[in-house]
C-alpha cells in the first residue's frame, strides 16, 4: 500500500524548521491493524495558546497568613542546581540528608522517615490509607478543618470513622481523649498539633502512652506547627507525623516530610489487604528513601528540584536549631498578642497556653469588614493576612508567623498596617 | 500550682538569643489535663545533625535517559520568583494560563484539563482510582512496566483487573484490543502510548471509536510520549490522558497534568461510591483548577514553583509549536538510529514504526558488560544513558530525546561517547 509515511527528515528553511514527509509503502497504514499513520498530518483542533506568549508574571508579596509562608533567596538558589535522575547517588545522598534533618525537626530515630512527593493533605492521606483498613475503627479528635479532611479520607477508605468534637478555638483534655478512646475503641487516633483553621495548639505530650495503653496508634498532623513549637515524636509516643514544607520549614509546597514509629510499621506490615494506594504506599516510600535496609527500587520519580528546595531548608532550620527556631516564634508571637491588645482586638482564643504561635487567630470586632481589611493589607502593602477557614470563617484574621516570615520587623508591619485599616474602617463607619 | 511557664522572653547576649523562662502560677500543667507543659525544656533525643552543615551539592549531568531530562534556564528562573498564595487571584490565572497549554499539548477542548500534584505514577494512580469502583473490569494492555504498574494498582482498588499482553517491545493491534474488549467486557481499557521501559509507541487512532462502541472508556499513559509524537485527545477519542512534566516538556518532576473526557466525567459523577481518595479526586481537582464553573475551593496546597516551572516549560513548548516538537524528535531519533546502525548496534524494536523517538532502546551486544558502558559515559562524560527497566532490563540501554535534549548535538554526543565505550569494551575483551 502507498501512503504518506513518517517524516524522514527536518530542514532549515530560512530561520524555520521545515517537515519532508516522504511517500513510503508501508504495511502499517490501515487504521485496523493498529498501525502507524501519519497523525502529525491531522487538523489541530486547538490552536497554540497566545496567553503563553505573555512573560510569567508573579507579584512580590509577603505571605503574613497561613501557609505558604515566603522562602528565602537560598532555597530559590537551591531549585537552580541542575536536574539530576532520581536514583543517581548523588540524588540519594540528598535524600539521606533530608532525612537526618527531619529526624532533627520531628525528635525521632525512627528509621522510616521520608517525604510524600505530595501537599500536605497528601500527608494525612498516605497516613490514613496505609494505617487503616476497611471497618478500622479510627477515632477524630476534631475542633477545626484538619480534622474534618481527615475524617472524610478515612470514610472514602471506608474505615469506620468516630468524632470526637470540640469548639473552635479549643483543644481536648487527655482524659477526653481517652474517654473516647475508651468508648471506641479504635485502631488509631488522630489529632491536629496546630489547627491552622482556628490557631488551637494541641497538647501532646503523654498522648502516645496514652494510645498505647489501650492498643491503639497516634497519628499527629503536624503541618502549621512543626518546628514553631516543641514536639518530639519519640518522647511523646507519636505514631505517625506529618507535615508540609511551606510553613515553618519555609521552602515552598511540594512534599509532606513523614515518620512513621516501628509500630505503626508493624500495622503496616500486618494487613490483611494491600494498602490501596501505590504512590502513597509506606512500604514503597521507605524503600525509596532509603529506610528499610535494602536497595533502593524504582518507585516513582521524586520531585527532583522541591527535594533540592527541602534539602537546603532544612539546612538552614537546623543550623538555627530547635530551641531557636521554638523562642523565636514563641516570642514573635507574644509581641503579636500584645500588639493586637494595644489596638483593641481580642484574640480567637483567650487562653495563651492553647494557641499556636504560627497561626494567630483574631476576632474580628462588630462593624468591621474583615475582607475589606485583609484586602487594605494586599492592595496597600501586598501583605497577605487570611479571613478564617471552615469554623472559623467570617469571624477571624489569621495571622501567620513561620520560619523565614517569622520576625519582629514583620510583626510590627502587620501591627502597623491593622492600624491604619481600623481607622479606615472607623471612618467608614463614621460616615454611616 | 507553681511550675516553670512558657518562656516569656528571648534576650539577645551578644550574638545569641536566649529563652527566658519565668516561673508562673498555671492550672494547666498536670499531663493528666492535656495542659501545655514547657516542653522546651526537655532533653533533645536527636541532636542537630552535621550533615546539614555542608553545602547542597550538585554536579551537572547531560540527562540523556528515559527521564528526567534537563531543564533550561528559564525553568530554573521562573522558580525563583516568589511565592504566592495557593487561591490568590494572580496564582489562579498562571493556573489558568496552564490549562490553556495543556489543551493545546493534549490536543482537547474538555474542560477538565488540570494537574495532579505528584509526579506519572500520582497521574496513573488519579485515573485508576476516579475511574473504576470495586469490582469494575479495567482491561490492561500490558507490553512492559507501566501496564504492570497500572494493572497493580488497579488490583489495589479492587478493581476486576484483566490483562492482554505483548513481548517487551512490541504493540497492540486494534484487533487484538477489540478481541479483549469482546472478550472481558471492561469499563476501562489502559494503554500506554509511550512505553519507556521497551521504547515502543502504542497506536492508539481510532481506539477510542472501538472503545466507546463497546461501551468502554480510553485511558492513555502519556507519561514519555507527549510532545514528542503526535497525539491528539479528541480526535482520537481519549477519555483519560495524563503525563509528567520531566519528559518532554523539560520541566522538574513534580506534576502530572490530567486531561478527563466529558465522558469520563460522567463516568465519575455515576459512581455508586466515593473517590476512594481525596486527594486525587478528579471533582475537587478539577473545582481547583476552575474547571468546572464553580467558584475555587481550598482543596490542597498547589505546589506553588512547580507551577511556575510548568508554566514556562509550557510557554516554550507551544512557542516552538507541536509541528516542529514532533519532527525535532522525530529526525533526532532517525539520526540516532542510523549513528547505531553505523556502529552496529541493532534496535530492541526492529520496526521503525513500532518505537517512539523519545526513547530509544538499544541491544546490549553479546560480551558487552551494559553497565560498564553506561558508567563510562557517566565517569568520563557525565552524560546519562540508561539501562533496561522491568521486562528490558539487562537486554538494551535506554536512551532519552525529549524536549530540550532533544538535539541534534546531544545525538552526536551520545553516538561519539558510544563509539569510544564500545572500543574500551572491544579492549577489555580482547585481553581476555
Amino acid at each position: 500500500m502507498l501512503s504518506l509515511g513518517r517524516w524522514s527528515a527536518v530542514r532549515r528553511v530560512g530561520k524555520k524548521s521545515v517537515l519532508v514527509v516522504t511517500a513510503t509503502h508501508t504495511t502499517t497504514t490501515n487504521r485496523a491493524t493498529g498501525g502507524y499513520t501519519p497523525s502529525h498530518l491531522q487538523k489541530m483542533d486547538v490552536p497554540q495558546p497566545k496567553i503563553l506568549k505573555t512573560p510569567l508574571d508573579v507579584p512580590s508579596k509577603l505571605l503574613m497568613g497561613p501557609g505558604p509562608s515566603n522562602s528565602p533567596l537560598r532555597v530559590h538558589y537551591a531549585m537552580m542546581k541542575p536536574l539530576l535522575g532520581h536514583l543517581h547517588p548523588e540524588f540519594t545522598k540528598i535524600m539521606d540528608e533530608i532525612k537526618e534533618g527531619l529526624r532533627y525537626m520531628f525528635q525521632t530515630q525512627s528509621t522510616v522517615v521520608c517525604c510524600v512527593s505530595g501537599t500536605g493533605h497528601a500527608g494525612m492521606e498516605t497516613t490514613i490509607c496505609n494505617l487503616l483498613e476497611p471497618s478500622d475503627v479510627i477515632l477524630v479528635a476534631q475542633n477545626g478543618i484538619w480534622g474534618e479532611r481527615a475524617a472524610d479520607m478515612a470514610r472514602r477508605h471506608e474505615a469506620d470513622v468516630r468524632v470526637i468534637e470540640k469548639a473552635a478555638g479549643d483543644v481536648f483534655t487527655a482524659e477526653e481523649i481517652e474517654a473516647g478512646i475508651v468508648k471506641h475503641r479504635p485502631a488509631v487516633v488522630f489529632v491536629v498539633h496546630g489547627e491552622s483553621s482556628t490557631g488551637a495548639l494541641q497538647p501532646l505530650e503523654g498522648l502516645g502512652e496514652l494510645c498505647h495503653k489501650h492498643g491503639a496508634l497516634l497519628a499527629v498532623d503536624c503541618v502549621a506547627s512543626l518546628g514553631g513549637v516543641p514536639f518530639y515524636m519519640d518522647a511523646w509516643g507519636v505514631d505517625v507525623v506529618y507535615t508540609g514544607t511551606q510553613k515553618v520549614l519555609s521552602a515552598p509546597p511540594s512534599m509532606a516530610p513523614i515518620a512513621f514509629s516501628a509500630r505503626a510499621m508493624e500495622r503496616v506490615k500486618a494487613r490483611k489487604k494491600p494498602i490501596r494506594s501505590f504512590y502513597s504506599d509506606i512500604t514503597w516510600l521507605a524503600n525509596y528513601w532509603g529506610c528499610d535496609g535494602t536497595p533502593r527500587k524504582y518507585h516513582h520519580t521524586g520531585p527532583v528540584s522541591s527535594v533540592y528546595a527541602l534539602r537546603e531548608a532544612l539546612s538552614i532550620a537546623c543550623e538555627e536549631g530547635l530551641e531557636s527556631l521554638w523562642s523565636r516564634h514563641q516570642s514573635c508571637a507574644q509581641r503579636l498578642y500584645s500588639g493586637l491588645e494595644e489596638l483593641g482586638l481580642k484574640p480567637f482564643i483567650s487562653d495563651p497556653t492553647k494557641r499556636t504561635p504560627t497561626v494567630t487567630t483574631i476576632r474580628v470586632p462588630d462593624r468591621v469588614n474583615w475582607m475589606r481589611v485583609t484586602k487594605y493589607f494586599m492592595e496597600k502593602y501586598r501583605v497577605e493576612i487570611s479571613g478564617g477557614l471552615g469554623p472559623s470563617a467570617g469571624q477571624v484574621w489569621r495571622v501567620g508567623l513561620m520560619g523565614y516570615n517569622c520576625t519582629l520587623d514583620n510583626v510590627d508591619l502587620v501591627l502597623k498596617i491593622m492600624k491604619e485599616a481600623l481607622a479606615e474602617e472607623e471612618k467608614l463607619n463614621s460616615k454611616l
